[in-house]
């Protein structure tokens, strides 16, 4: 078991939004950074919780991304907001559009943000389950960095792409999911790389393009997209809808800008937001009641719906008022603080 | 090899044309489903050209469809446009509310089509590449019947349930996909059957919820879907967009309604259209430039674009004027038609 240490989730806020501040975010950025960093923490999703707040703090300190960055709305069609980061972290501006997202999707039926020219280091759930919460259906995609090969191919091109999708449901915890589409993230390569593990067969290819467990070459191989060609096709799809489409850059574009330095990914993202009044011709309690029933159907039969076990981490954590976090990342935390 | 025999293009018209209007279906729909048809017969995607009659002759003997259905377009918000078949097959409505569609896409920068009460035997690929040709990008899922498991559970709940996407190029093929979340598609299990073959491990378990590569056991059992918890996700999300969202039938809903019989699926589909001008602030011939490098570098690597090998068969058969097609389908196919 892990050395941990217990925060109440005002000290989770606190230390987030000050370490923030301290390192040159104004107080709007480390405000809607934190609200993010903190659900992550809240649902014991640890690899998107205070942990990044390194990657923030990195992404100022280089001087790339700008803690100050006021977000520009552009109204660009009856269905369509983009918000241009003007090179901040994405959250902020994902937040000053939302609201403009969800009105345009519920008069039109369907809408899409366009986020460009943001550093982007979160999980896309908390972003598709602001949707939800409106009763919006939510969809979100964005590239990364040229670090997973094309099914047949030998070299990094595409990004990790995540996509994540939320399901409004009438009183419960939205259906909500989030995956990268790449076979293993980034991140678990290096922890394999750390602890001297082989990988699972299928997950990354050596430099030369042969398949490879050794996560050290895999490193500074490529990647496999999950489920093989139609994996590669969907992330292919990802470049083009979070890249050319909503004139941003591919994978391959933004890890050529960021010149190997560990701050977050510079690109664009799409979310796309549906209505399901007009979608439905007005029959959403029906339809509420159908989704219900493909949602007890899959637990029926002992499956999990996708984000369960964030649910139940959430429920536990706030009824406790804290979260449980590894005290070797608490001590961490503290320095980083210290050393703005 | 094959026994096979040549077909004119003009013939494989006229063959589903007047076997199609000899079992009861009326010119329109003749038409519609016949250029689909065409289209695939011509890429020489076997399993979605010809060999589809007997599908659409067998939903309009058991007289389930109505080959004679007046589909109903409705505006159901600026950015929505639901197509009712009226219990025709889906492709007469498609083609009724693809141009409203396409102008709601480029007014709006995004759009979506719900076609509702439709039977539906066809490839995706041809529905979103309508959209590629109009220059938009285009997104398609539909359910079709509860065959397929969700990660973790036991029994079939989901559809094999279909995703497809289309990219327009300049003067190029569109980059288009088109693939089922299942591992397998249900036809490919029914070879394997047929010919007495094993299965690959991972494709589908017994009726016990165990994994099997027995073909026999697999089609009282249930089929998995690809890429594991994610494909099984999407396939989730495929029930909920192309059911709920636009008041129809889940997968389960709609194998209830067939009763068991062969005819096509009954339910409805989703299509979304997204227009490159508006989306990326009328960039469009920077960003398909570098949409164009993207592919590019997919194809410097070694691998292949998803649809080249259709594309380059529809090259082929279109300078020939002429399709290959088995001699044992092509006698069928006349018996077919006699047997009206």
């Amino acid at each position: 078991m892990d050395d941990n240490i217990t925060l109440s989730l005002e000290e989770v806020r606190t230390l987030s939004e000050s370490t923030l501040k301290k390192h040159g975010f104004n107080a709007q950025h480390a405000q809607a950074i934190t609200d993010i960093i903190y659900a992550n923490q809240l649902g014991d999703c640890h690899s998107h919780g205070l942990y990044r707040l390194f990657m923030c703090v990195e992404s100022i300190k280089s001087k790339r991304a700008n803690g100050t960055a006021e977000p520009t709305i552009i109204d660009a069609g009856p269905a369509v907001v983009r918000a241009d980061a003007n090179d901040g972290i994405s959250l902020l501006a994902l937040k000053a559009a939302m609201p403009t997202l969800i009105e345009k999707a519920k008069h039109n039926g369907v809408a899409a943000l366009a986020i460009n020219r943001c550093f982007h280091f979160s999980a896309l759930w908390p972003e598709v389950e602001m949707l939800s919460e409106a009763g919006l259906a939510g969809m979100a995609m964005l590239p990364s960095h040229a670090w997973v090969a094309p099914a047949g191919g030998t070299r990094g091109l595409l990004g990790t792409n995540p996509f994540a999708f939320s399901w409004p449901r009438q009183g419960k915890d939205p259906f909500t999911f989030d995956f990268a589409t790449s076979q293993f993230a980034r991140g678990e390569i290096e922890l394999y790389r750390r602890a001297g593990k082989p990988l699972p067969e299928g997950v990354a290819m050596d430099e030369a393009g042969q398949p490879t467990t050794d996560a050290e070459k895999a490193m500074n191989g490529a990647m496999l997209t999950f489920g093989g060609h139609k994996g590669s096709a969907l992330s292919l799809m990802i470049e083009l809808m979070a890249g050319p489409l909503i004139d941003d850059l591919t994978s391959k574009e933004s890890m050529a800008a960021a010149q190997g330095k560990h701050e977050a990914p510079y690109h664009g993202e799409i979310i796309l937001a549906f209505d399901p009044h007009l979608l439905s011709g007005g029959r959403v309690s029906e339809n509420n009641n159908r989704a219900e029933r493909l949602f007890a159907d899959v637990i029926d039969q002992g499956a999990r719906l996708p984000s369960q076990r964030r649910q139940a981490a959430k429920a536990r954590n706030l009824a406790r008022n804290a979260v449980d976090i590894p005290k070797a990342l608490y001590e961490d935390l503290i320095k980083l603080k210290q050393d703005a």
